[in-house]
């Protein structure tokens, strides 16, 4: 058995996020039956990172395992072959078998995209949150910076989360400007479930004046969900890249 | 009766282009019936230009008369709740009778977006021409400059075109790179029938290597058609502003 690593590229928008689901096309199912079609194999795909319905990703890993002799690069083509045009593989490697994408990640990196303009924008609908109100950067620029370091981020997960721990280091947590997009970046040793959509919609509080930057950290180490802004609409999200 | 001029984002995947064909949705059909249920009226939109099927707008400028009484910011409102989320009115406003969005219209500036890079993308797939083979920006560049100024633009046109006079007044005509994505911005007094998609067919070939940026010159004053490149796809279009 061989172990096939890929780097997948995906439009979230039709699908009802990555994990398997009955009934419902998700990201996991159809990589596994393009894998089907092409090694008449039933496998089960791991993933880095479990994206929710809706959340789009640039740089998804997910391995498996396979008896087929195809060189790598071959697998990707013919993979492509088989799988809609809103999913690519854009990577196709050999692993070793103890390769796990989720746990042997050292760190993922994923942006939010936010119009932020009076009227919605068809050309950007599915690819970003629209806000109306006006935002006011340098507040939130100041929050984000908050979240750098190793924090229980309790607050900012989903409230039915079990997890053995709620600590994550963060890294990179900055909101860069052009023109009327406000984009995100946060990169972490492991995120929780909703956690960066949570920061998002908190970091829009803050924007909107609704909640000053200097009361971030209070929040944080509150730990209490009822404090932090709403959960962010999926279609901002993207998972940039997994590190190794 | 009241000329009510309106400026327009949508997003042109799933739209038989501009024009009013029977049987089909186009834009100019869907806005026009967006007016019909906010007015009662059987209007009919005069456009600055017929975009064609897939083309997107950020600034379309469309007009239509009317005996609505709204003023026209409630006019924007009610039609964009009117309208399906990939058509948006960004602008309603007052003209004078004599406005033509097309004859009165000074410059028009579109935008071509290329992605250049081997595979194609899941996110982007609606939304640029997925050239494989690796560009050369400079030759693009110095060839993109031979636009510039007043030329007969008939190497550059549909076939098919009547048109009085095939000379345009180009200001504007530049490429510029982001990582793997090239846009080619080109502004101009007028165009004419698959004018912008020849250009960048044209430019690709150069990017490609097959034909030298020296001889962009002599293709332009040939006037033949079959010398030019192929006509670029639709889905990388984009009609950016009208200025009047």
């Amino acid at each position: 058995m061989r172990t096939i690593r890929l780097t997948l590229e995906y439009d979230g928008s039709d699908y009802h996020g990555w994990q398997l689901q009955p009934g419902v096309p998700t990201v996991q199912g159809t990589v596994e039956e393009a894998v089907k079609k092409l090694s008449g194999e039933e496998v089960r795909l791991r993933a880095a990172g479990r994206t929710d319905a809706g959340v789009h990703a640039l740089g998804q890993v997910a391995s498996f395992e396979t008896r087929l002799a195809l060189p790598a690069d071959k697998i990707r083509s013919a993979l492509n072959a088989f799988l809609p045009k809103d999913i690519a593989v854009l990577e196709a490697e050999e692993a070793p078998p103890s390769f796990h994408p989720q746990y042997s990640a050292k760190e993922k990196t994923y942006k939010y995209l936010i119009l932020n303009r009076p009227l919605p924008s068809p050309l950007w609908r599915r690819y970003c949150w629209h806000v109306r109100t006006s935002l006011e950067l340098e507040a939130m620029q100041e929050a984000a910076s908050c979240f750098i370091g190793s924090h229980d981020f309790t607050a900012f997960s989903s409230s039915g989360d079990e997890v053995h721990s709620s600590v994550r280091t963060v890294r990179e947590s900055r909101i860069e400007r052009e023109g009327e997009l406000l984009t995100f970046w946060v990169t972490a040793d492991g995120f929780l479930r909703y956690m960066v959509r949570t920061m998002v919609g908190t970091l829009v509080l803050v924007g909107r004046g609704k909640l000053p930057p200097g009361q971030m950290a209070a929040l944080l180490s509150s730990g209490d969900r009822g404090r932090a802004g709403p959960v962010a609409p999926a279609r901002g999200l993207y998972l940039v890249r997994v590190c190794y």
